[in-house]
Formats: C-alpha cells, sequence, structure tokens
C-alpha cells in the first residue's frame, strides 16, 4: 500500500506530449503574428474538435456529443456508476486570440488521460474531459454558450437563436459542422469539476509563483453612466458659469478606481476591481465644453456582498457630486454577474496537489469568466491557474513557459486522481 | 457749440430699421429652426453680399472689393485724405449659425450711416463699413480669413490656396460669385476699429449688463495629450498591477481646469480658461483597462505672459504625474493665437459712449477671436458686446433681444462719432 502510494505520488505527465499536442492544434488558424483565430462553429472550429476527439479516441476514450455541441471525452473507471470526475474547457478562440486559453484545459484533460493509460492506472470513478462550445462569444453571444445551457443559465432554444453578423445562427453552424448530439444539454452526472487554465493576469508572474488555487470567481457589476452639463464656447465661458460634464465625470471616474480600493474583504486582501474602459464625450470638440460625457463602469469584487457594497458607494457618490455641482448623473446597469466561491474539497485537492509535487503556489481568484463558473453550480468545482507572459491573454503574443503548462498539468493529474479515487492505490 | 453738442449726445439709431435688415438678412438661408446656413463663398454669400452691398449704395456709400472678397463700403467725411473710422464684422455663417453672430456687427455699422444720413451729420473722417471674408472657418480654413489676409497673418496665395470638402478653391470660388476685387488686401488705411459683436458667453446676461466693454482678446494655445499605459483585461488586472492610462489622464485633465483657475490677473480678476472637450480612449472597450488616452487642452488668458504661466504649469503638473505613475506623458502644441489688448482711445470711447448713454456696462473679454482681433495689428481697436441668451452662439437658437441689439448700435455711433469728429459739432 505504502510502495503503490508513492507510485502515484511520483507520477508525472508527459509535458513534451502536452505541448507539441497544444502546437499541433495550435496550427489550425495559426496566424503570422503566432497566434490562433479558431471563431467557435467554423470549418476552423471543426477541425480543431476532429483533431481533440480523434487524440481522445486514439487513447482509449469514449466521445459523446449533446445538442449544443458539447463534446464529454471518457475514460471509464472501475465503478461506472459514480459520476465522472470531468475537466475541461474550450477550444475556440477570440479572433486574434492566442495558443493557450481554453485549449491548454482540454489538452490537459487529454495528457492526463494519456499518462494514466501509460502507467496503466484505473480510476474507481470515470475521468471525464469536456470540450464546452462557444466560450468566447466572439462570434456568438452569449460567451460561455455550451456551459451555460448545459447549467440552465439560459435555454437551448436562446443559444440556438443566436446569430452572427452575417445572420447566421448557432443551430445552422452546429448542423454545419456536425456538432449537435443527442445529448440533452445538462443530463449528463459529474462528480467533480476541475479546469486548469492559463492566469489572464498579471499576479503569479508577479508574485514569481507557478500555481494559482483558485478560491473563486469575482462577481461583475457592468454599468452605463451619464453625465450631462451644457456644451458651450471654450472661449467666452468663464470657469464659474460653465456646465462642464467632462469634469464631473472626471471626478467620478476616478472614484471608480477609489471604491475599488474602498472594498477588501474581512481578512483585509482586497479582489475590488473598478475599470472605466468606455468614453464618449459630446460633442467631442476641441473648443467646446462637454455637453455630455458617457463612460462605462465594471466594478468586481469576491463575494456579492462585497459588489453590492460598491454598487451602493458609487451611487452614493454619484448623487452626492451631482447634488454639489448640479449636474444630472444617471447610472444604468447592464448586466451583473454573480460571485462563484469554488468547493472547499476541489480547492484544497489542488491546493494539495500543488504541495505534494513542491510547486510555489498561492490562493488565487479569477477576475474574468470560466466556463467553470457554470459547473459549480452542478458539482464541487476548481480551478488551476498557470502564469502567462505578462498576463497577457486575448491576443496572439499570449505566451506560457513549457514548465508551468507542464505543472499545472501535473497538479490537475493529481487531483482529479484524489477526488476520482486510484483502483489499488 | 453748446447747441450742437446737446444734439449729438441725444442722437439714437433707428433700432426697428436695424431689426427689420437683421431678419431680412437672415431669410437668406434661412433653416427650419429659426437659424441661419449661410457658408463663405456661396450662392447664398453672394446673395447676402449682394443685398448689403445694394443697401450700402441706396444709403449713399460706395463699395470696393479686395482681392480676398473683403468689402469696404464708405462713407465720405469732410477731409477725405483722413483713414476711415471702420467698423464691421462678417455676413458668412456657421452651418448650424444663428442670425446675429457676425451680421450684427455689419447692420449695425449701415444702421450707423443711415442715422447720420437720416440726420444730415456730416463727420471730419470718412466712415467706412466692412464685411469680412469668411471670418468663420467653416468651410474653409484658417479662419478670419479675409481680415488675416488684409492683416498680414498669411498670404493671399495661402488663402487662394484653401479648399473645401469637394475640393473647390477659395480662389475658384470668389471668381465663381464676383467678388474678387482688384484692391490689394491691406492697402487701405484705416484710422479706429470697431467691431459690434453678441458676446457668445453668459458673462454680461449673468451681471444684468447691456454693454461689455471689451477691453481684449484672450490668448489661445492648444495641445494634444497622449497618456500611455498598458491595456489589459479588467477582471484579472488586480488594481496594484495596472497601468490605467484613463485614471491618470483624468486626473491631468481635473488639473486643466484648475490649471485656468490658478492664473488670475494681478489685479485679482481671472480671464484664466482650461478646457479639455475631445478625449479618445483606446481601445475603448467596456472590459479593458485602457491603455492610451489621447485629448485634448484648450488654454486661455487675458495676456501671452498668463499663457505662458499657464502651459509651464500644466508641463509641470504632467512631468510630475508621469514621474509619480511611471506612464508616459505628452504634451505636444498644436496651434496658439497671441492674446490681443484693444487700444485704450478705442476702450475708453465705447465705455465712454456706454455711460452717456445711460447703458449699464462692464469691461469683458472676449474669449473668442474676431476679425478685430487683426485689426487691432493695424490700427486703434475695440469692441462692443451685447447679450445674447444664455450666452449660446454657432447654434441656430442663437438669440438676442432687440433693445441690446438697439443699444450696441448707438454705443457704435457715439463711440465712432467720437473716433471720427462731427462737422459743426
Amino acid at each position: 500500500m505504502s510502495t503503490a502510494t508513492t507510485t502515484i505520488t511520483d507520477l508525472r505527465i508527459n509535458g513534451e506530449r502536452l505541448w507539441a499536442s497544444l502546437m499541433e492544434l495550435a496550427a489550425i488558424g495559426a496566424t503570422p503574428k503566432g497566434g490562433v483565430c479558431r471563431l467557435t462553429l467554423t470549418d476552423l472550429d471543426k477541425q480543431g474538435r476532429d483533431l481533440v476527439t480523434r487524440w481522445a479516441r486514439e487513447a482509449g476514450m469514449t466521445v459523446s456529443i449533446d445538442q449544443i455541441g458539447n463534446g464529454f471525452m471518457r475514460r471509464p473507471g472501475r465503478n461506472n456508476s459514480l459520476p465522472p470526475i470531468m475537466t475541461g474547457s474550450h477550444i475556440d478562440t477570440q479572433p486574434t486570440g492566442g495558443k493557450f486559453d481554453g485549449n491548454y484545459g482540454v489538452l490537459a484533460g487529454i495528457e492526463v488521460v494519456r499518462t494514466l493509460n501509460d502507467y496503466g492506472i484505473q480510476t474507481e470513478a470515470p475521468i471525464e474531459v469536456a470540450f464546452w462550445t462557444n466560450e468566447e462569444g466572439s462570434r456568438f453571444v452569449p460567451v460561455m454558450m455550451g456551459s451555460g445551457v448545459f447549467a440552465g443559465a439560459f435555454t437551448l432554444e436562446h443559444a440556438y437563436a443566436a446569430t452572427d453578423t452575417e445572420g447566421k445562427t448557432v443551430k445552422g453552424e452546429l448542423e454545419r459542422i456536425g456538432y449537435i448530439g443527442p445529448e440533452v444539454p445538462g443530463q449528463h452526472p459529474i462528480g467533480a469539476y476541475f479546469e486548469t487554465h492559463i492566469e489572464q493576469g498579471p499576479v503569479l508572474e508577479d508574485h514569481g509563483k507557478t500555481i494559482g488555487v483558485v478560491t473563486g470567481v469575482l462577481g461583475i457589476r457592468w454599468y452605463d453612466c451619464v453625465v450631462t452639463g451644457m456644451e458651450a464656447h471654450a472661449g467666452p465661458t468663464p470657469m464659474a458659469l460653465r456646465k462642464d460634464a467632462l469634469q464631473v465625470a472626471t471626478t467620478l471616474m476616478q472614484e471608480v478606481v477609489a471604491c475599488a480600493h474602498r472594498h477588501p474583504q474581512s481578512d483585509g486582501q482586497n479582489h475590488g476591481r473598478g475599470t472605466v474602459g468606455m468614453v464618449q464625450v459630446f460633442p467631442n470638440s476641441r473648443n467646446v465644453i462637454p455637453g455630455r460625457v458617457k463612460f462605462s463602469i465594471d466594478m468586481r469584487n469576491a463575494s456579492d456582498a462585497l459588489c453590492d457594497s460598491m454598487d451602493a458607494d458609487i451611487r452614493a457618490v454619484a448623487a452626492r457630486l451631482s447634488a454639489q455641482t448640479g449636474l444630472p448623473i444617471e447610472i444604468t446597469p447592464v448586466s451583473a454577474y454573480p460571485a462563484q466561491v469554488f468547493h472547499a474539497e476541489c480547492v484544497e485537492a489542488v491546493a494539495r496537489a500543488a504541495e505534494t509535487l513542491g510547486y510555489s503556489n498561492m490562493r488565487a481568484v479569477s477576475g474574468a469568466g470560466h466556463d467553470a463558473v457554470y459547473m459549480a453550480r452542478l458539482a464541487p468545482s476548481g480551478m488551476i491557474f498557470i502564469p502567462c507572459k505578462d498576463g497577457i491573454s486575448h491576443n496572439e503574443i499570449e505566451d506560457a513557459k513549457p514548465e508551468h503548462i507542464t505543472a499545472g498539468c501535473n497538479v490537475l493529474l493529481h487531483a482529479m486522481l484524489e477526488r476520482a479515487g486510484v483502483v489499488g492505490a
């Protein structure tokens, strides 16, 4: 028993094989700048799906497809009445995307299975690797479409009806590439879900850590804000008689940032984010005092309570500013995504695997959405982050180090084995 | 002698006649919203010029046109070797312009002559009324083209070569409408120059004054400013690791306003202006931290020394901000117009006329450019402002009260008579 345990602990994936698969998949839709353009439900997406499912079959897995085109690649366990321990991600990319976003999570799962095959290891529960349709949302909205339908966040009909800029529908394109399966989305048990992903941010790199043990995904609140002043000629209008919408708007824009700093967690950590990304000034003329400014507000935090508190804070600041200046300020909610805390059993499985394997690691949060957010509604879930160069993603220059790619996959292997159980270990 | 002086002091223009002429001219290019669209050197501009010169001839004036299409309508004095006492403005409008901007200054001059005719008054020096080509600059740049060529600010050839969006040239259009005259621009003596104009700002209305005794025109400094950060995903990037170009840019935008407040004159009055009118955010996406922000800076003040001081101030603030944040800030000058102080003899003539006539009045500055700025390089000059509704101009809803129109023209009459001298008075 002790010998067997040592053997399992010493198990490592084949990093070179994983890297080679990543590069082979990245060739489908490769861009001249070293990135990938493989938009969901295109011919290139079909080529990618065909390659990944061929690899799965070659590794002895069975493949099933559901009605929204999600794929489930299964390696049986000893007890196939147990729900599978699942990993996965997506293989669609942004128009100017990179090689790793999503693709890494799917191919890491296949590499876990290949490794188990290499060593003839049988798991108690089955292992599954999923690829979710249209995570990126570049061609069709909503984003995270396949996992969202699977989790019941919206209906299959809603997803089917989505159209791209040419008017093509999700359903039509799924049929065209041959990836509508018979399975009803969501009618597929899951014992636990893990997702390995590049961080898409700079925190791990900044801290010099190899593994991010992801504890949850930030809640998001989006707003549009409009400040209304009075446009007037920049020359003849003295400062005291102005109703400069931009002067008021810039004050509020700075408060969006300050608001994020004002909302730490009770443990002192602060995952608050405040961003103004989009600004429109009217009439946007050099010598006209702006009469109206519209801008976006993106606020995030680790819990819904903190998001609520940021919401109340920025509204109160805006109300005060409006009262002080006499300029109307409208804040309109655009959309909101709840915060997701991952499950202790999965978070700790990831943490234990990283520790056992001797990888430097830290607790991390995900600031962006992932398919794991929807899976966490259905089953215990967790995520594994690895660093990406300069925190850059959704960009052709997205990059990750082979040793980090390998490390993340090793953590995935051991976390999945902990949850699935090893026969004879 | 004392009786004659009383007679002159009691002289008043015919406000109803002036108003009727303003409305008749405003019918040429009238817009449905009550404004005027009479762009320079169009068929409508020709109609306007034809009407105004017909009125001048009917009032016994001679008309001469120079090579840039400026018109000089002359009423002889007793001593025609004296340089004329001149008034004038422009009759071209903005695309969505009003009835009064420019037009008032030209027709007030004609009304002065009509009034002198009514009362059989002969002046010592000749009286002239000018209309300057293309003051607005909407169709052809530079603005204040006719007076600029006249004053030698730029050459006739430069002005001739200017093209509109259809590729038509100033020279071609002047020829087409028949308004290229033989006179060499600038070869026309001026004894003194007055210009009557709506204020185009809210100061007189705010102070409840009828007449603005304009002491000068603010100097203008235009800049483009670029703040460069690093674009990154709004979710995964913690506040401490951001290089948010907008956060730095909004700080500097607020300093542009603060800079204006920091630059009063030595007498405590503050004519400083600071405006950010135009903003472009890159990539301008809701969930991307801005990587670059470009914005305009418009700074004005009553003297070149104060403009220089504002220039040094905002550059120092930008340098400090850049050092604090590590984000590069570039400030590039775009153009500069020197401040113009009007001449004491003309300013005081306007002030005396307003006082003698019993009109409430105040010293004022012009924040916008006028043809009078160029005339001030050639001859003693001054301006008379009257209020316009809500300070609005360059807009179809531009409006002025008949009693203010009348008052401004009465001030013009008496200021011009003081400078021209009245025979027998």
